[in-house]
């Protein structure tokens, strides 16, 4: 059973009526309980206004796969907590970056760039395109599904080049977004995935929690030995 | 349980007494009996001399993955047999290609390239250092494992940039060596693994067992939809 | 000045009418003139009816980069010319494809795979989003550009994953393409750019004469040594 | 001519009298030195103990291409200088980044990871091998160039995959590093090159020098539109 701790900054559930009658328990509920349907994991929750943001060093250390969905609050999380979750991170955890995750502290360190992108909320139609079909993440996934209502985010995101790109999202007021993207980063494996506007009810779509479970189950460390670095005695003679 | 197909030319043993030394019932039957003691397979084998070398369409459609050792006889691969295997990794059968089957009929057409490179027979050591410990392929494995004698195959190895790049080999000669490389073509994924000397006994090496092992889980077809193709309505108005 | 042959299958403007009135002198003529209006190339034309389809081996190798057009006659081009380009592109000489050039010979041979696609004419607006501006392939381009009237081409197409991936294109009709792609093969470098229906005249249009010259420099032969390949002696003593 | 401002801790050679001998006037003046050679280039050089390092927003703004060399200094590189480089590299102007620049705040900050890797000064042979000689880098290299002495760098090297693999080096004492990796960063692109230790010759060696020209050639501004981002108006009706 895979370890996976979901993360949520659990603010605009605390003061947006409209947030609260979409996610009454909080977007992190949701996030949970998709997986719990989809079976195979233990699951936890843990969210910014615990101690630590419920990111101690011993939950970390007893996660596989980190779920992260910010928003408002990405300053509020303190430093010396992303400095611990990227280090896990490079030790092999893995880590699932949801929508408005993409200007998240952690997400921004591990990518190097400034993560930005265009977006608008206009109860819009976006269709999601696999464009990987021989990618784990695309398991039981369409050519293409259609989520409305949906924020847009639009090209060009700053984000480097994925190591594989997985969906492509086409938005009906005329963008395009690379929605569905893998990085590997020291031992940890990332996986970003667009959809989820907190005033719509995208985590209860099925193809969304599908797509987030896989991301998930290929986000899982990888059980590669641990790199030695810094100096290093020879293995063959030197003349 | 993964279904596994173990294909071998199956040439050297029948002529060359130093190879059935090393590997007395075929190369085929020591790499199917490393998959056996890693267990979650169902292995069965398959050889040139067969009626269609063994790899009937309904062998191929009951194959999740099939690995493919070759080395003098690449050119008597039936064409029409390259083209079945072609169109089922196309269509989402997984393909380890293992050693000198970098000249193989089906792995240069997947390519798309020359796939040659420098060789060399000189009981040499090479060196295997694992340059992605993200990647599951790496699962169980070191930071760098020898295997000694083994042949040499240099740089420049005529391949498209691999997809990933998981091992890089290290040569007593002085060279280098991409040696653990994978790439997604159509629906199917393709990884390439060096080692494998028809008179060195490397497929009876635990870490060569475990990595192509780890290969085979890792070509699994992904589940994804087969895309659809050719003319479209639109699934919009168009003005 | 870099060599450019501009390749065209030149048929539909022998018979049809409606091609004939977007380009009179052939498609091939409009692609050349864009790059003369650019500046920096020496620029010859080639098409299938002349012998050995004017892709001698002297032009080939008096050519930096060779633009390929097709479309009907496919089938046509012999697997000899076929076998000549790809060794010429495998040891330095870029190429471009574009648009219907998706499906040829040479291009599937370098591909390894189907290179099928979606596609619809129907008069509608393709919107083309750059995903990657620090690309040289991306110089003078703005964020996005559109044309209209074009054939609309979708996912999944059947390629492998581009080493880079420059554009995306927005249609109408509700599908996505990655559209302006890269590949290196052996000592050449491949630009797919998707652009240019035979009856809309979009080799006209100046963004897309600025792309096609941009992709050509970006093609140009390396400069680096030719790799030597086969049985190599050791660079260093073995035990 | 592109504008090129070589960077150099300048801190070694204050203090050390071994590295004195061998850049007398500093490392940043063999380096730049290199380029005047090659031609092409208008230099200029910034040292750590200038005010601002040298890196003022003028200079930035004036510079197409940044080189970086550091090493003990690493921690004293001002985090507002730092942010300035980062802004300017993914606003598009070029950085190439020389051996234990790996270290710096500036790579480390671009590439999101640890950047650690294995090392040993032994006065070793290190071979360097093109793996992609279809890559402008690698212009006039031959397959593979020794330097002796030089540190040994081994792997893992801590970094994301690069975009482009273009040099693996082999060293004596039994490692293997990728010597020559790109990324594209926001509209920035970024070569990292292994060799140069500050007591070894190594920047007066005539293929180093190359390969440093050619890195900077390639990283020149590709030209592309700055993207906008943020809140964006559709481009077409929503219903």
């Amino acid at each position: 059973m895979l370890r996976v701790t979901v993360w949520n900054e659990f603010r605009h559930e605390q003061i947006h009526e409209e947030v609260r009658k979409v996610y009454p328990e909080g977007l992190h509920k949701a996030i949970a309980d998709g997986l719990e349907a989809e079976g195979g994991f233990t699951v936890r929750t843990a969210t910014l206004p615990e101690p630590e943001h419920g990111l101690t060093q011993e939950v970390l250390d007893d996660t596989d796969v980190l779920i992260w969905w910010g928003h408002m609050a990405h300053h509020e999380v303190d430093d010396a907590i992303v400095e611990r979750v990227h280090e896990r991170v490079l030790n092999g955890m893995g880590l699932v970056v949801l929508h408005s995750g993409h200007f998240s502290k952690i997400f921004k360190k591990l990518m190097g760039t400034g993560c930005d992108l265009k977006w608008r909320e206009a109860n819009e139609k976006e269709r999601i395109w696999t464009v990987n079909p021989a990618h784990p993440i695309a398991a039981g996934i369409p050519e293409y599904f259609e989520i409305k209502p949906e924020e847009m985010y639009g090209e060009h995101f700053d984000i480097p080049a994925p190591d594989e790109l997985i969906f492509v999202s086409w938005f009906e007021g005329g963008e395009v977004f690379r929605s569905g993207c893998t990085w590997h980063r020291g031992q940890g494996k990332i996986f970003y995935f667009r959809p989820g506007h907190e005033t719509y009810p995208t985590y209860y779509v099925p193809l969304v929690r599908r797509v987030i479970a896989n991301g998930v189950r290929w986000a899982a460390p990888s059980g590669a030995a641990k790199p030695v670095r810094g100096h290093h005695q020879p293995l063959e003679p030197i003349q």
